[in-house]
């Protein structure tokens, strides 16, 4: 579908008419000495951002696609647009090209370019939400939990405003755990784990999982896992939801509860 | 919208560009002589059908609306639409203009029609589900357990195909409490309860509720009860789902299921 | 090990060798009028009283035996033996020589009995918890619920210190509906069901049942919409749980959890 | 009611008046040469036998006691008792005097004791089930499921006849993680953990946990994933229970479904 459809069916469709929305693709988010040094960053290491014209201080939602750090491509869920919220929408290298740390590394670097360009489109860096799906959820987790990431970019991942990581690996992500050598079905909890970086200050946190008879690999079970770690260690703001009748695609039903949450922690 | 509009929309948007969508609208459900009887009853009891052109056989998914029986008019949910089903979308008969148990009267009276006329759209006698929200999914339950109010037309509550109640009473509705004198938060169970004609041979039955703790009136657990009666009774075909990170208005995200549900019993 | 060495465990174990504990039996609880009109009550009617001696002001709960109001007798369950809690177990008449709401009279009185004559035993009327299992849990339920029944007692239900069925029906009582006609699967709610009186101001209750799967005629469910209908309500002292591993015959691990509750709520 | 009286009860109520029970206490259960080179294995690695006397083929339920890998001693839960198996409850070395994987290695050497002399107690090598609480049931998971331990006594594994780990951790032992400088709060999954070795062969298996808003350290969820993972792997005994109103001290209410598992599994 062409971009000028689309917005125009979105305006339609909105009864807002006067908030239009604007998408600016394929923003590179590391600086140009990086995008020289490797051509395979400078080509994949792109972000979108769709925003809200003509207005300021908005919520941000960073997401990071799904397909198990071996595919997928930036797109926006659905149920993101025409909320009233910018969207910047990432994509990062990929395995096998590149091996772990290299996704988390992208992810991070995707998150400091939001908290350092966002206010340029409208947005506050006071209020930037990191989720994705999938491989994206367990980007958003690492990026948010593990603070080394974001700290080789000055930036404290306490700022990130809220987590919501969809379907997402607490586990080391299994084909992080491949380039280990271990298989998919055999779980180990290292620094490449949310799991392992469970703590009392995290940002506000949203874990979302399909049903736990229908998801993949004990999804649910070990997101509920995490879950209970951060009640364990004093964790303020953690909720934890499992959306019955869907498996592991269930990013439809999981965005209106991701805005509720997003809308709930910014008034 | 306009339906001009709406029609344009959704042949873009679905990427089916062979498939065409028609909407009869206003159609009355019951005979001559009974809308000459009753003005009331000439104005409100009128059904659209909603459903793919040039196609026959197709799959046809009765919808009550919700509004506690004193509210709420016929509409299509959005996820129903484009889905290679037809929709048949009902006004019945509210509070306090009539009073129990014209309401699932009415519903029966509708079905009938369905079953009787659906051919001429495309449909299947076969095929027929009946679903609804909140007051629309007690009536869907009451239309398809009570035998009785089909009987009065013929029709064999078991011809159903699969009764999908969304959010619905399983106890006495409230309003029809309410003319017995009883608080809407004080339960009984009689003929006018889902749980009271619960029997093993009643069509496959997907009962969705929002999340426990969101809901109203305790709606998850009166459906949790409904749903391990069946199961008492050695009733072969039932699930339940609860929907969490939603409460009441929970149709957006159980319309998915709803489908899966359908088609998994048509093949 | 040798059953003596047991046995010398037991009793070092306890920590209580201070205490002696004595059992008074088969004490009518009706007044000796009403026992001279009824032979079957005055054969019947009977409680044993089970309690520490030289004590005073201690707890007493209340047990009604199941048997699905035809069967069973008076008897203290295990873990209620040598606890510091005076326990007064009740014979009530049964089905089919007497029919409802009989039983629920009868639970009143023993009731009734224990707020007039606890003194006596050690006990306080203000430390009156009321239980049992199965039809018995139902007893519980009604007598506490229902402020009827102890009205005629001149007692306030309300004084009860709180109530705690096990695996009893929320629904009115399959033998009551066997009275009325009604099939044990066929639910009805009505001033026989615990679930009719569900109120605000009730005494603090604990529900539990066995697991929901291994339980008979969807117990759990049932009492877990009970459980709701008390939140619905606004009572603020009602928790529920459901014993995995166990089916109806649920009173060996729910008594240290009703021994904990009762404790909890005395100090 | 007189202790006596309750003490006669017990032995009445058991009806197997004619069978006896023996305890032969401090069994080494390393060979000499071991005991010679250890002064503290030596002095810790024994265990008891509880068994009927004069039978033959019984089950044997191998005991580890809890306590952190720190603390506790060998006991029977009383729940065991007079249950007609025999039962094995051990002593093994202790942090800080060993570190691990000494604790494993002694649980191993225990369990293959148990293979190699049970039948001289009436027991069989066919019928052994292996269980513990909280770091008993780690032991008990490890042994069972981590084949290297086993295997240097020549013994596999999968001869065990059954696993069910109480309250025992899924993931790497917080003692172990201790050693290794790691907080108790924050999980690591290695090849100390039971997650680690899941397999699909593995014995029968039972999972039992207290409630989980009541357990330590998020007992129940990690519990509830090493329950799932062996779904995922194909593992087609595999059962999950929650004891609700129970935190970590769980052994009583979870001895009666042990013993329904391990006679389900027998006959």
């Amino acid at each position: 579908m062409k971009l000028w459809l689309f917005i125009l069916l979105l305006s339609v469709s909105s009864g807002f008419a006067q908030i239009t929305y604007e998408l600016k693709e394929n923003i590179p988010y590391y600086d140009t000495e990086s995008q020289k040094s490797d051509a395979y960053l400078k080509e994949r290491c792109k972000l979108d951002v769709y925003f809200p014209k003509d207005t300021s201080n908005v919520v941000t939602v960073v997401w990071f696609h799904g397909g198990g750090l071996e595919g997928g491509n930036k797109h926006i869920p659905e149920g993101l647009l025409e909320q009233g919220v910018a969207v910047v929408t990432v994509n990062y290298r990929l395995h096998p090209k590149v091996k772990h740390p290299v996704y988390i590394e992208d992810a991070a670097a995707a998150v400091a370019w939001t908290f350092n360009h966002i206010k340029e489109y409208g947005g506050s860096p006071d209020k930037i939400f990191v989720t994705g799906h999938s491989a994206g959820g367990y980007l958003a987790s690492m990026v948010g939990l593990d603070k080394e990431y974001l700290k080789k970019f000055n930036i404290d991942a306490d700022k990130i405003a809220g987590l919501i990581p969809l379907s997402g690996h607490s586990i080391t992500h299994f084909t992080i755990r491949k380039e280990m050598g271990i298989a998919g079905t055999q779980p180990i909890v290292d620094k490449y784990a949310p799991l392992f970086h469970v703590r009392k200050d995290a940002p506000p946190i949203l874990l979302i999982t399909g049903n736990r008879e229908k998801e993949m690999l004990g999804r649910y079970e070990e997101v509920a896992y995490l879950y209970r770690m951060f009640k364990v260690v004093g964790h303020e703001d953690v909720e934890l939801m499992e959306m019955d009748g869907y498996g592991h695609n269930m990013v439809y039903p999981a965005i209106p509860p991701l805005l509720d949450f997003v809308r709930a922690r910014i008034e």
